[in-house]
């Protein structure tokens, strides 16, 4: 049975990180993993919140957004409806403790960086290409922060990236779009480090609870592919 | 090494799950996972959310709270603060959906079942407790349905409990209480049905990475102890 | 005219204060008239609000809430709603000013105890119990602040209970449950010292205005009603 | 000791009460107490809230605001602030209660009557001259109603005043200004019908608690001071 | 084709400028364009807003809003929407940068004034009334300041009033009312200082786009009756 | 006097309308005036608001946001805050009403179209960026809807453009970007319809008041402005 796109269970789709997408930023990505396009940028800040204070560690927090119409059809806009819904929340939560876990705070400074991931064009997999692309501008603010001499040590620990992987029609499949997403039987993110450690599982049964067999599936696509995104992160910082 | 409240790694808290608590709701549980005590109450209401009207469908929901002195030092209260923070709209969407893949929704008439999870004591997992507590609640509107011939078929497809599981020390332990949780290298909530298959599987590594084998144990470990708590459930049923 | 619970017009529901209720709040009461059930929390903060700062004064405040399927048909949860309605406001303005005034705040240091009144149960009256049992929660956190001698001097100028009375059907009548609080003519809550002086007398005609005498009536009823309440207080700070 | 005013004990400050201040509302009165001026309008819209709709009642309702610098130093804009505090709705709460218990709803028609009291100059008693003049106000819109035909009989059932009273230096006085009400030791706000029967009661201790032979004290000059206040109603409406 | 109040174009309608209008504030105007009646008082407070502080400079703020019942129709309270509307911001936002162009906030100390706006009846302009009366209310408080030895010399820089013009029935017309402002098909607000140079201009095609000749008719009213209106404003200075 | 870019006073930044930037909207732009990067998208619905229902009528609104990090520095997102402040409803309303103008809303049938400008990179004039942009969004959807035969007659009543002109450093310039904008004397918004008539005119004398000649100069140079902009935005029609 194939899936909509026609790609292979174990194939992602096409994957571009394009660097200093906007000229403000510390570090900013155009991430797209196919139609999924998410503009991520990096900020940063000379002071920590205030829980942190006086600790001698840096913070790093993350912000998500849809543009209203990133998608099929014209979401409200929550800045308009004057709150975030939960699923924003949910998202940037899990954005930032995933790049938290990227980085050793200690060696950061008294600095927040600030990363808002903005869908322009939603087709599934939003999180998972936010924090994919996040992490490339992360790095770059991280390394300017090393060239302004305000930190003299690397904080990064290792890279982080992160892909769905579902059981679409009985089969499990990498990198859901939309089509494969909306109907998926079970849907699974998974946030990975480069030496293949798991960061965050996030499992749901969509229509039926999925056995132990399904997920140990598709925690084995997700390796697979999380790797190829590592290395699709590190050609893009190897440029320029 | 021990754990700090002298458990065995596989070893639960004291369950105890009471009916009835309180008077008015069609289902009214008090729920203790050791200190953790959560009032789980089930609501019905002969109507559904416009998205599902007229689609003979009914619809399940959750909301969830914690007193502000449920916890070691107050809380501000949500109500007062002007909005539900992004932890408490995570955990409210989670026994939501963990709920719903309880029921067959079809089969549940134009209703709406609200669970209303307020926490009056914490001392870790609370949000597998309400998972836990508000099914039996469930169960007893449910039954209060067929009972008033509002309903003629079962909806329910399978008994649902979640545990939490973690590495504290090095070691995968079930069943966090709060010392634990607040150390844990991992944190891992699982949601099962009484088959024994997954319906959330939600994993975070707190402080560092975590292997495959770390996740096999722990789930595992979650297995056991699901299928423990779906026994406490059916004993609290058994009664009244 | 009997009452629907029938009761003598001058008698109080079963009154029943339970203190330790929760573990880990400063003071922690249960308090149940009749079906009425409230949980009240003192929480004591080692600092003051910004107006009383350096002021050499302690400060008490109070905070109202109602589970949302604490009565008969659920109502939305407050934070959910973004805002707390008039009546809760209302509420816990007065139960503040009626705590205040058992104590002199001038004792207490610059400490502020906050007194959380949670009702898991409605059947009329809960702003009464909330003062009744709240008092109680009060006593045992001042006791803890004498015993860890974060203060010297006993701030306790007198005990402070609440009760309704009411004029149903053309009969006055002593702490009203639900049954009769919607149909009374008259509602008034009152809040007394334990010397018999009054602290808040709140009275509002529901159907008809009400004459002097109805009001000495109801008065009268109040101070008898409140005397055995200070009595039920004495009892369970007695104990333990 | 002489009142900061030189009034008497039993002295009302000057009442005046000027209809049509301004031109758009059906009821439109400036009423003052002395230098507390608040503006009273009273809105007909031919609709009920949802809660009434046919059942062949019409409603009053009340709003009450303070402009920024009706007092001492100015006040943040509620509008601004982005919701009412506790004593606003506190207030008009009140007022609402106040004006419905001069009506008989049932013969009002499917309408309902807004009262906006808009507080420009304060000092003291703003929410009995607001009572006081909203019921001009609120007369002048149901005449407008018996004029146009849209009702056919009376539903004022009786006039309706309001007064403050209190313990100033340790006697009771009438209508408070802003100098005693900021000193008193009790404050007592009384709400009667025409016929000398009270709709609202509500005493405070401010300083100490108040003892019953104080009490009625306030309410024996509560009632002179209604007395007159509503011959002076009458008078206002009695021009033009 | 006549003006529906039989104006001539270039004719303004009754100006009437109160000073001490309320009692509290620093500077109260009561302002009458007509029917349009706006409080306008000015508040001074001992401070500056944050991005101010510590920089020698004063600020001038500007806050708006309508009385409920000052329209044909009743408007809902802001306070009780919980938001100001974005016609209240713009016209807020626009009294505030008229205002500030009036005075040399680096000879203000560092005071800030803060001028409300509230419309008690509207009839078409109540911007630029407020605008012209606030600016009265400002110089009252501006005089406050030097009478009490607060600054030492004088901030004002120039007299500032404002108007309305408009092309109505393809007429160009001076100082708009309702009538006419609600079927206009040009739209114009113009602040000028007394020297007869812009401060503020904006113009909105209500119905068709209008003409380079047009906007000059326009603007030429707008001189001839700013400059009148700061005769009014002198006049009102020049009593008490 | 040189500009800081370098640009004669008359003379654009560069212009870039892209179309089908994104794939979902029916209209979908990314406009560029030189570093001002602005995504305008343009979405239907089958529906108009409540006060132009049964009115035979269609309707044309915008919002307005910015990427956190389209700035120097980065903004709170307004999401988060939980409102949006007034310079973006002013924004917003302005573009709403720039397009209206555009259009016979009596030809568009029972549609909305609403216009999102989303900023991702600002530098000067987003406002008029956005509305050169979005008329190029609107002019794409209101052909689909011809296309589709949702509509059966050209709604559109001519072009629309915006640009700001300016007093920098004494001398009247078009299109100023940031560094000329933040110290500019003046700052003029126009929107002009393709014959050369006015729509909008939006002038504030930033550091002081400005001239009648002064005005006339930039009028001027904005109408040269916006006629060039409106060849661009033909020529970006005309492909595709």
């Amino acid at each position: 049975m194939p899936r909509p796109s026609g790609r292979a269970p174990d194939q992602l789709r096409d994957i571009s990180i394009e660097r200093q997408f906007t000229c403000h930023a510390e570090g900013s990505v155009l991430v797209s993993f196919g139609n999924t396009r998410v503009i991520c940028t990096a900020s940063v800040e000379d002071s920590v919140p205030r829980f942190l204070r006086g600790k001698n560690s840096g913070w790093i927090t993350a912000e998500y957004g849809m543009l209203p119409r990133s998608t099929g059809s014209r979401m409200g806009r929550e800045a308009a409806r004057g709150k975030q819904g939960g699923r924003t929340q949910e998202i940037q939560r899990l954005i930032g403790r995933s790049l938290r876990a990227a980085v050793d705070l200690s060696k950061l400074g008294e600095h927040t960086i600030t990363l808002d991931c903005d869908v322009i064009q939603a087709d599934g997999g939003t999180r998972t290409a936010s924090i994919t692309g996040a992490f490339v501008a992360l790095v770059d603010a991280i390394n300017g922060l090393q060239r302004d001499k305000k930190i003299s040590t690397d904080p990064l620990r290792h890279f982080v990236a992160s892909v769905s992987v579902g059981v679409y029609q009985g089969e499990a499949v990498l990198d859901l779009d939309y089509p494969e997403d909306s109907k998926a039987d079970t849907d699974l993110n998974v946030v990975m480090a480069e030496g293949g450690e798991f960061i965050e599982v996030q499992g749901t049964a969509e229509a039926a609870p999925f056995s132990r067999t399904d997920l140990d599936k598709m925690l084995d696509l997700a390796s697979g592919g999380i790797a190829t995104l590592i290395d699709c992160q590190r050609a893009a910082l190897a440029t320029g």
